[in-house]
């Protein structure tokens, strides 16, 4: 694959079905890049074994679930290349030479190491597996010879640590690897339902291929100023969940009206809830549309994912024959 | 590959051209084991940079010459199968997956590791993948439903922890995995020419290939019973490393005749070990033949270890599948 373009490689780990902050925090960019960068998508299922190999049964689910939102969302596999971590033998093979040159102190000391067994002390993950994330993330971006990497602040530690690996390997065995670079995206942070965060784990997100009826009902059972007794009571708009929605979804004119209106008790919270699922609905029409389409098409994805991994895994090869090259792991004398 | 017999496999770490002591030690066993067991003999080159990681650069060769010396002691490409670890991606790949089950303490613990970071302390191998050998090393074993695993006594603690990832996998995901076992291979030690034990790192080596010439004056020069000066002194066979190379090349009706000799200074030492190096040529005459011939044909013998790759690829996918599929990695739904 030549190109002049630059290369870059985003993952996530299979976590299913994905809320709409998902999609406007990670997946929206990810729809503009393909137009900028030779792009790869990868399902990172390996990762998401370092803190879930207890139980994997739901895995297949997961997978399926989350590529279907990747295609619905704008992922276009004619212009990006779309692929499963698992299906490309090369993640493992350079994860495992780089293994070699990377010092037990280097993983030791990545921030995120010690703050996840905390975090995760219930479920067992002292595993040599997970010591080694970052080895393996480092594989990731390497293999594709990616010179940028978008990642959010948390993950800015693992593409230094991709660098040390770099330079240390370079210093070894000859210039092969170019050192990658972390382009920071500000991660836009959608309120979910509650006013806090849009996350997974508080409950309070609405799914990217939620139905209309269900965006409408949850839209409707919303907490909005609790100042705000009766339909007469000025609302306050700064401290009201639904406002919050409002301007991210509602066009910004009308987002002032509703302030004014809100503030001068001239709207409902009931009819300003109606507007703002309205607003929902029209954006995530079309994306549930092409949602059910996929939904219904399993062997097309699985298609998806196949095409994805030939192509990824040429790709790989080729730095993985370059890597084993410099390591004098390939020619016999 | 269908067969009734049972699988062992064996590897070397590439250390060159291999001696005489490796040859009765080992090879000899393996040699034997072709006709018995459906045998894989690896390369383990990923092993070798364990510890070896620094300076790969004599590797290709370090490799070549220990097939070739595999090869004309015997080790027969239609009988069994000759590989390279680093050809064949489900090594890596599995042991990626281990990884993932496998406790950090368990690692930590193998009696080999602690020892091994003390003897080699200026060598910096406190990496990531130093301590992920024994995980390596299991994925070897496990890749081709090996049985019985033909070990040294420090290396039973390693198909122990085998065991103990299979029981681990097994009951996360299904009975899956086969329990190996280890065959403790008496290793028969070989007296080097200084009388302590035959290694490369004493410099008290013959070489399996060495030439005729250069073992009868390697021979020539040997220490014998010191207390010997003259020809007409009475020998003493039990303190002379000539006679403990008699022992093994040596027939033994000849071996009592030269014991008597020596004693009775019957014979003179320039003499016995003129018998002893004819013994010794004798044996690695054919052997020399065919280290010359295999030496000769590098295309041949690369091209041993390309089909031994496929191959072994071939029963690794076969393993490798399963576990896949018992971990649910593999069928989208
Ligand atoms: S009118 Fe709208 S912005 Fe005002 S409190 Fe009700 S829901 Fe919130
Ligand atoms: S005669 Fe042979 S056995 Fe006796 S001391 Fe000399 S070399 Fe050793």
């Amino acid at each position: 694959m030549t190109t002049t373009r630059d290369t870059v490689l985003s993952g996530m780990q299979p976590s299913g079905a994905l809320h709409i902050g998902n999609w406007l925090g990670a997946l929206e960019n990810w729809v503009a890049m393909q137009d900028v960068y030779e792009s790869y998508f990868m399902v990172a299922d390996y990762h998401s074994l370092t803190t879930g190999y207890h139980d994997t049964s739901a895995l297949p689910g997961l997978v399926f679930q989350m590529v279907v939102d990747w295609l619905a969302a704008g992922l276009d596999p004619h212009r990006s290349i779309i692929f499963r971590q698992s299906d490309v033998p090369q993640h493992a093979e350079l994860h495992l030479l780089l293994s070699m040159i990377t010092p037990l102190g280097w993983l030791e000391r990545v921030p995120s190491y010690k703050e996840k067994l905390k975090e995760l002390a219930q479920r067992d993950i002292h595993t040599y597996g997970f010591l080694g994330y970052p080895v393996l993330m480092s594989s990731d971006i390497l293999l594709y010879r990616a010179r940028k990497v978008p990642v959010g602040q948390d993950q800015v530690p693992h593409v230094e640590l991709t660098r040390e690996i770099v330079r240390r390997f370079n210093g070894l065995y000859g210039e092969v690897l170019p050192e990658p670079e972390a382009i920071l995206t500000e991660a836009k942070v959608l309120p979910g339902l509650d006013g806090k965060k849009m996350s997974k784990s508080y409950g309070n997100t609405l799914a990217l291929g939620e139905s209309a009826n269900d965006v409408s009902q949850k839209i409707r059972v919303m907490m909005t100023d609790p100042a705000r007794i009766r339909k007469s009571d000025p609302g306050h708009p700064d401290v009201c969940p639904v406002f919050s929605l409002h301007k991210v979804f509602t066009a910004p004119e009308r987002v002032s009206e509703i302030d004014v209106a809100c503030r001068s008790a001239q709207i409902g919270c009931v009819d300003c809830k109606a507007i703002l699922a309205g607003e929902i609905n029209a954006r995530l029409d079309p994306i549930r549309e092409e949602r059910v389409r996929w939904e219904h098409q399993p062997e097309q994805v699985q298609e998806i994912l196949h095409q994805g991994a030939i192509k990824a895994r040429e790709a790989a090869q080729e730095t993985l024959s370059l890597v084993k090259d410099a390591m004098h792991l390939t020619t016999l004398e």
